[in-house]
């Protein structure tokens, strides 16, 4: 029987996750049953989010059970159906988390036109990173003309998104950045008005200087130093959509920041609005988003990077250095080919 | 030539504010130039808010300056005019501040009409504190039928009004208040389902009990114990006006408060929304409010109570007091009769 592949999950992580905390199992390939369809992956998507699923703690999704597959958005290829709605060849959009094949009775299965774009947008400027941006921006950050928008992990597949939408609405976009490379792109690729190094000791001033107006948007992803330098210099009204804490994902005390003492006098006196939300909660948005951003990515207008590791294999330490930013772009693992 | 008297802010408070930090002062009464009106104090209100002017820390509004009287909505009658706008014995409502007398210009002066309710209501349930009430409940907080409202300070003049208003569109209203007397007033008159003392060492098990189904909405005017035990019990998608945080108005410290550590991780995994907001923001408003909110005095469905201190010198003691909650009700001082 033909041999496939899949990660498990191991342990539950303290802290940092290490490689053991996974663990890389061979498989038999399975036969598709009554109205099955048989995927192979071609794409498997790491997104920040996964460090939630391998926890146990209180969240808005069910955690990963020891032993379970590491759940993951996947571009595969239908390579075998008895699912009268998907024909072998089709390329779709799934959640068969991190292994070489999978079982899919179709539901949440969605068909990828490879006319369009390069399949693997579906899982990044055209998928959840990209639609997480789109709505969380748009529905909640509210950029206006003339208003400064920051934005962290700024070269990553959320960030880099979320800035240059921002000045598509006219908005002024400040990146925050790891290291000089990284902020150059933000800066020169990406057309952000300024980028700065997270890593730089002077952080807070430097940003003070790059916001000369304040602060009205702030789009949370990463926690951490980046929201206690912006923290300061929001504007009364200020919005603050959180999609992601990632500085604090493998945070193992639980010591108050220290910006929590002043945090809701400012909520109050400055008039903050602070809301958590996660891209399903704006699933009506949808249509518009695919038809809005696949626009603005055919006119130039939104760019984005890959950042690609080779093998299932790579995922384990390539999830881990995404956590500590050692990824430049989306990050993507090349399971198979496109075309087998 | 008469005399009146006024109150200026003697020093900036530092924690609780004391009787020394206040100055009653003897003055003459002012005569009305070219377009002017004299007024005649007949309620004063006091608010928590004055705390906050009191000091000298950002905030949306300038500080009373030291030796300056200390500012107010109040009540008054038109006892001489050189303003075309208004006639002597017309009683409006003015920012005329912790005086017997003050000249207006007639720039931000309302007629009252008295035959619509009690002046007094001016500056209670059909002023700023309804305002405030209304505004932050429905704009921000949104209750839906079902869903659970927690209002702290329940019996004063906001919080009674935001569970009223509550339990109107369909909601389960608790109030929290400092007192068995407040506590049965709250669930007896005003109609609130439960009502929980905060000096109640077991108010966060209280609170658990009184909410089953969980915690959407929390209007937040006070802050520290209550919030703490709200916390943890607020529903995914809960809302979170914030209009005041009176437990700390008087705090020196700035110590990170214990759920500080984890409120952005709960902001994001529970999608809440937290959002700061004064009456002025939603001046728009005013005319739906004033509709709204007399008609459902007039039927009943929204009852208030005056806690009334006489004399224009009780006011700072009244003050004092209605930071630690000796109020029971919304808290005036008769500076006038209501006709001379």
């Amino acid at each position: 029987m033909a041999q496939g592949k899949r990660i498990v999950l191991a342990s539950r992580p303290v802290g940092e996750p290490k490689a053991s905390d996974f663990r890389i199992e061979n498989c038999p390939i399975p036969t598709p049953g009554p109205g099955q369809a048989l995927l192979r992956t071609i794409w498997l998507s790491l997104d920040p989010y996964m460090r939630g699923r391998m926890s146990d703690a209180p969240s808005y999704a069910a955690p990963v059970p020891i032993g379970g597959v590491m759940e993951g958005g996947t571009v595969s290829e239908v390579i075998a159906s008895n699912n009268p709605a998907f024909a072998k060849g089709d390329v779709v959009l799934s959640r068969a988390g991190w292994q070489t094949h999978a079982l899919s009775d179709g539901q949440g299965l969605t068909k990828i036109d490879p006319k369009i774009a390069p399949v693997s947008t579906a899982v990044g400027v055209l998928g959840m990173p990209g639609m997480t941006a789109y709505t969380g921006l748009l529905e909640i950050g509210k950029p206006q003309p003339g208003e400064t928008l920051v934005v962290a992990a700024a070269s990553g597949a959320v960030g880099s998104a979320v800035g240059q939408i921002a000045k598509i609405k006219g908005a002024r976009a400040v990146g925050v950045a790891g290291g000089k490379d990284k902020c150059d792109y933000v800066k020169n690729e990406l057309g952000f008005d300024d980028c700065l190094d997270h890593r730089d000791p002077e952080l807070a001033a430097k940003l003070r200087e790059a916001c000369p107006k304040g602060i009205d948007v702030y789009f949370e992803n990463v926690g951490g130093a980046v929201f206690e330098a912006v923290f300061p210099l929001l504007n009364p009204f200020a919005r603050v959509p959180v999609c992601g804490l990632i500085a604090h994902y493998n945070d193992t005390d639980a010591k108050p920041p220290k910006w929590a003492a002043s945090m809701m006098r400012a909520v109050l006196t400055k008039r903050l609005a602070i809301r958590g939300f996660i891209v399903s909660d704006f699933a009506a948005r949808r249509a518009d988003f695919l038809r809005e951003m696949s626009g603005w990515v055919r006119e130039g207008k939104v760019k984005y990077k890959e950042f690609v590791t080779e093998g299932l294999d790579s995922a384990p330490a390539a999830f881990i250095g995404l956590l500590k930013g050692a990824n430049f772009g989306k990050q993507l693992v090349r399971v198979g080919p496109d075309r087998q």
